[in-house]
Parts: C-alpha cells; sequence; structure tokens
C-alpha cells in the first residue's frame, strides 16, 4: 500500500486551473438563487468542466449534479463536492471553492494516471442556501423522504418547489429512487471557506473542522404598555424596548461567559417604533450555537432565568417560543485524523475548530464518515461581494483535499479504518 | 370687587351638559384627523353648541373656531379653549375636553347673567395634533408668518395644505390678518386630561400645570458590520444592536438618575435584520424631555459621553444628529396662583407638575399669561379608545377653570396682576 499512500503529497493541484475556474463563475453575476436563470448557468458551466476531466455526470431526481469516477474495486464511493447556489449579492468563494477543487482533485488523478481503489463522486449540492424552499434541499434528498407539502411551497413567482426541482433537471416523481442508505458512501469531505476570521487571525491556512454547531432559535415576544413618552413617569412605564435591551445584553453576555459558543439577536423589531411614544411590543430572536447540544440548552436556560428578573423589573411579560433545535454534528474522527495527516505530510499549519455555519456535509454524515476542511477567508466576511480567499490558500485547501482522499482511499480500503 | 371674586365658587357649571357634550362627538369616530370629514363635522357640532351659549363665532384664516363674549370693558380677551381633531383610532378626552368645558363655563355665565369685565374668548386650534402638516398649526397661525413652502406641502391624499385649511372655512391668502401681538390676550387657559398616571397614583384631583417640557429629538445611527452569526467569533463582532441595547439602557438611566425628566428610545430599526446576521446597522431616535432646557442639554451630553465607551467597546460607530429642540414653556406664574387660589376656593386637592406632552397653550404663551389645568387620566392612557377622565373629574376641572378666568377676570383689571 505504500505505492498509493506515497501518492499524497505528489500529485499536484494545477492553482491556475483550479482559480480561474472559480474566477468563471463570477461573470454569471453575484447572486445565483437556487433553482433560478442564474443558478442553471452556474450548473451548465460545472457540468461541462466536471465532463472535462471525465467525470460521468448526471442529475438525480433532487436536481443534484453528480459525476462519477470509477475505482480499482466495486466499494462504496468516496464523495465530496459542495454547491454553486448563493445567497443574494454574494461572494465567489462559498460553496464555489468546494465544487471547483472536487473537479480539480479529479483533474489532477487522471493526469496523474492514478485510479483510486474506492470510486470517487463528486456532488453539487442543489439548494444549499435555501433562499427558498429551505436550505439544504439537495442533501437532504439525499438522505431521506422530501415532504409531499413541501414540494407544492411556492416561491416568490409563483412556481412551485417541484416545478423548481424540475428546471435543474430533476423528477419529483423520482425523488425515492435517489435516497441513500447509511453506508452507502465510504466517505465526505467537502472544503469550504472559514466565513469567519479565526483562520486569518491566527495566520494558520487549514482549519480541520471539529463538528457542525448545533443551533436553537428562539422567538420572543415582549409585551409592555404603549403609552405617552411625554406624559408617563419613569416608575410607570412598561416599556418593552428597555426590557429587550437588557435581553439583549443578556444572550451577549452569555456567549461573553462562554456558556456557549455564539449568541445572537440577529432580528428585533418594535411596535409602535414611534418616537413620541414608548415601545409596547418588542419581538426579538435569540440564536445560540455550540456543538454540544447540552451546552446550548444550558445557556438557553440561563437566559430564561435572567428574562424572568427583567420582566418583574421592567412590568413587562415575556414569552419565548423555542423551535425545533437542529442538532450539532460531530466530524468522524478517522476522517479529521487523515485531513491532519495530509497536512502534516505536506507540511501546512492547521488547527481544529467547529463550523458555525451549516453545511451539507451535516447530512451527509447520516451515510458515512464525515470531514471538513476550512480555509481562512478575509477578515470573515461571507455572503458578501467582499468574501476573499487567496488564490494560495484555495490551492493550498486543495491540496489537502486531493491528499486527505488519497490517504482515506488507503485507510478505508486496508480494513484500519476505525469506524465503520 | 368683592361682588366679582365672590362669584368664584358660586356659579356651578353643569355636569351633565358638560358630560353630554363631550361623548357627542364620539359618535363621529374615534378617528377625526384634522381636516378629515370627520373632523368638519365634529367641528360643526360645536360651532351649533358655541352660538348655543351666545358666542359670537367666525372661523379665522388658519381655520380656528373663535367664539367671542364681550365684556364690561374694551380690553384684551381672556381666551381659553382647546381642540377637537385628533390622532387615529384615540379617546374621546384630548382636546375635547377644553373645549366643552369652555362653552360650559360660558353657559354659566349667561345662564348666572353675569357680564366679565375682560371680553371673553373660546378658541377650538385647528390641527392641534399633527397627523398631517405638522402639530400646533391653528395656535402657530395667531402669533406668527407661516411658511409658503409649508402651505404648498401635499398629505396622503395629495390635498394641499392650503385646500386642507379652506376644507374647514380658513382663508390661506389672509393668514397674515390673523396673527396676534404679545398683549392682544390678557390670558389663556387650557383645561386639558393629564395624559399620564401622576394625579391618579396621588389621587389628586387638579394638577397646576408648572410649564410645558422642552423637548430634545436625536437621531442615532451606529454602524458596526453584518456578519455571519454561526461564524464570527464574540470577539471579532462589531454588533450594532448589541451596541444600541447598551444605549438604550443608558438613555433609561439618564432619566432614573434625575439627569432629565423622562427619556425615551421609542424607535429603534435594525439592518438586516435577520435571524443568522449579526446586526450591522441600527438607527434608533433619543427624546429627552424637562422643563429646564439646561437639564436636557446636560442630560443629552451624558448619554453621549457613555455613547463614546460603547462605540469603543463594541467596535462600532455612533453618530449623533440633533434636531432642533423645542424650547420649554414655563406658565405664569399668575396664573399658577389663580387656578391655586381657585382649588383652595373651592376645597379641592391640586398639585403642581409638568406638562409632558405639547399644547396649544404653549404657543398662546407667545401673546399673554398662559396657564393649564390637568385632570386625571385613568392609568395614564392616552391617545387610545380606552382613555377615560371620570364625569366629576371632567366638572370639577371645568368648575376650576371657570373659577379661574373668573378670579383672573378681577385681578387682572384690578391692576394686581404680577406680570403683564
Amino acid at each position: 500500500m505504500a505505492s498509493v499512500r506515497s501518492l499524497a503529497g505528489r500529485i499536484n493541484i494545477d492553482s491556475t486551473s483550479l482559480n480561474q475556474n472559480i474566477q468563471s463563475l463570477a461573470a454569471i453575476g453575484s447572486t445565483r438563487l437556487a433553482y433560478s436563470e442564474e443558478d442553471r448557468r452556474a450548473r451548465t458551466v460545472v457540468v461541462d468542466l466536471m465532463r472535462d476531466v471525465d467525470l460521468a455526470v448526471f442529475i438525480d431526481a433532487a436536481g443534484n449534479i453528480i459525476g462519477r469516477r470509477p475505482g480499482q474495486q466495486q466499494l462504496a464511493p468516496i464523495a465530496f463536492g459542495s454547491h454553486v447556489d448563493t445567497v443574494r449579492d454574494a461572494g465567489r468563494y462559498d460553496g464555489i471553492l468546494g465544487v471547483m477543487a472536487a473537479i480539480e482533485c479529479v483533474r489532477a488523478l487522471r493526469d496523474a494516471d492514478h485510479t483510486t481503489v474506492h470510486p470517487l463522486e463528486v456532488i453539487v449540492f442543489a439548494n444549499e442556501e435555501g433562499q427558498r424552499f429551505g436550505a439544504l434541499c439537495g442533501s437532504r434528498a439525499l438522505v431521506g423522504p422530501m415532504d409531499e407539502a413541501a414540494l407544492r411551497q411556492k416561491d416568490e413567482s409563483g412556481r412551485s418547489f417541484a416545478d423548481a426541482i424540475r428546471a435543474v433537471g430533476g423528477d419529483p416523481a423520482q425523488l425515492s429512487a435517489s435516497i441513500r442508505k447509511p453506508g452507502d458512501i465510504a466517505a465526505f469531505l467537502e472544503l469550504h471557506i472559514e466565513q469567519g476570521a479565526t483562520l486569518e487571525s491566527a495566520q494558520i491556512p487549514i482549519g480541520i473542522v471539529e463538528g457542525i454547531s448545533g443551533i436553537t432559535h428562539t422567538h420572543v415576544l415582549i409585551t409592555g404598555a404603549a403609552a405617552h413618552s411625554g406624559t408617563t413617569a419613569m416608575e410607570t412605564r412598561k416599556d418593552a424596548l428597555a426590557a429587550a435591551a437588557q435581553l439583549v445584553i443578556s444572550v451577549e453576555q452569555a456567549a461573553r461567559e462562554r456558556r456557549c459558543r455564539v449568541a445572537t439577536v440577529g432580528q428585533l423589531t418594535v411596535a409602535p417604533n414611534a418616537v413620541n411614544v414608548i415601545p409596547g411590543n418588542v419581538t426579538l430572536t435569540i440564536e445560540l450555537r455550540d456543538l454540544d447540544a447540552e451546552k446550548i440548552s444550558t445557556a438557553l436556560g440561563h437566559v430564561r432565568q435572567q428574562a424572568e428578573a427583567i420582566a418583574s423589573r421592567y412590568r413587562v411579560r415575556i414569552e419565548f417560543t423555542e423551535h425545533e433545535p437542529i442538532q450539532p454534528v460531530p466530524c468522524s474522527p478517522a476522517v479529521q485524523n487523515a485531513i491532519r495527516q495530509a497536512c502534516i505530510g505536506l507540511g501546512v499549519e492547521f488547527q481544529s475548530m467547529p463550523s458555525g455555519a451549516g453545511h451539507d456535509a451535516q447530512i451527509m454524515a447520516k451515510l458515512g464518515p464525515m470531514g471538513m476542511i476550512f480555509v481562512p477567508s478575509k477578515e470573515g466576511i461571507s455572503h458578501s461581494p467582499h468574501e476573499f480567499t487567496s488564490p494560495e490558500d484555495c490551492a493550498l485547501g486543495t491540496q489537502v483535499l486531493l491528499d486527505t482522499i488519497l490517504r482515506l482511499d488507503e485507510t478505508l480500503w486496508s480494513g484500519t479504518r476505525s469506524e465503520p
């Protein structure tokens, strides 16, 4: 097996081709909402690039683009990829890097005339961003049935989700045929920009993701009493915004005290929202994220306790509506180890870190061992045209992805894998 | 003069007629925006009631309804009144009480066959609430010229301010003829509901207004950096809403520490206002009110100083835009004393207090000594259909108004007045 392992670090990624391909999608525009005309054009470019590296490409029933390369043996494939749909006014790297890197890995293997033991599968997931019809649509369709009611949802133009899937070449009637079982993939890997500033601040080029954070969203309604701001004494007020301000600070404090990793009030609306009226109602959202579901739940309990004291002090009512939490998803220790070995083999610095954002990888973890590789985002900016990762970091991340694939191809086949 | 003074407390207000008249306007609806069809119908009712008590009624160029009753001598009149226009979905007492009380005072004097030394003038001011074209329009037109540009303003239906004035019988071309000079009135009195809960809490039926609070409105823009709530570490955030929350608390604290009487953030808007995006921008308004302009300015300075510390702590920019302040207007000590004597004569409890809200009286103070009488508002509720003042309190306030008019009629004429 030495022959295979030694290839890691010796089959080189073509940085020029990679970075050209990344920039090529920018010409289509910075907004490529899933299932839109812009998304379809981006998908056409990607299908051409995939065929160009000799992948056998097809569109599955959910609209995922899948490109296959045979292996030496009839094994479950090692899969890797990302997405090309975007939010509005997005950057050039989120998703796109992972797709173009996957294609470049296949090109490098082909040019080196190397056939892996496992078949390889490049997956370009449909509708990761979920600007319509919900996030992670393509990967969700790979792991379980889609709700019939969901398929009847309409977007802002009145088009149904089913019709949107058809527009990118999917077939809503055949969705169940696309569903895979645990074990149907040997491993899943996704290279992605960090979308935060941790790696840049630490000046480390590679992040090995430990897991994808769990999330709770809690909707809060604060009910005070709207009243004339000139005639109502401070002592008799029931100011919903003053109470909300205290709650916003409690939420922020929960993360600063390390009760959970990050805590955010992103949305806050005041009613009646007039200069000379004491706010009668405030609604706001609390978002808590951590790799540990227990910590999220304890932090939320702490915030709710503080809210009780705030409600009594400001004589307002504070009601919490908790939404179904998104559970944290740990990355496979074996895959993390393969990424680590790849970094060591290449002599590049790395650090372990959580993913704060959600990714298709967290869904793919249901099918087999999952891992993610992060590269630095300049100033942590993402979902913005200012999103930037240097060509060198893009190439280095892609090289780590390729070497990880080669290491997994070896270890998973040789039976040394530490998990099924 | 003993004969006149002794009348105070002996000419009685007809509570039934007063309260019937107050309720009569409710039939027109709870929304009577200035210059609307509903406003015109209310004005017609009021003109009829004024003629019914033998007032000589005319509409001035600004659309104010003015009813005159001759005095024994050719002196500047003692004027009193309020308004019948409302905010949307308003109560039955704000403004209306002062108008119906004025009519009832004249009825009581007529029925007692008493002619005051001074002529009397009942004024029903046009557009006090300012839901269109700005507040206190009618009283402003009495004290100075109206801006030509203001007359060309359009309301939501496209009607100009000039046409709106014409619709209630005014004549925009003749506005300058309505303007009065300081000394043109002997005194101005306005009976009004408190619109706060001070009197109700203290169980005192009469408030003697010391002055009308000055107001500053400051517009604040907080600029942070919108970023992904999952991927951006707490330490690297520039969260505009967390900074805003600290500022809201500083503003509230300024009044709780008695730096000014009341302090309010009534309006606050978050951008982009999404569950999973750290707020990049927040705009909010700071309103400070006090009888002492110096205290307002010092309190605002204190808040701005705290904002600097908040900006540096949260790494955001905080910009203040101060609008032209509304200066506080003190009530005439002589008029306050006359109200006090009226209360003592009637054996009713009273307390001195500021007016937190603006009133036409503050404009009329430019023409002569001004005073205001407050009666309790149930739970301090105002600008709402739940606004309520008991029939007894309405009648008692009206009786105090009448007795104050009689006392002023005596003291202002006998040369014992303490101010011009």
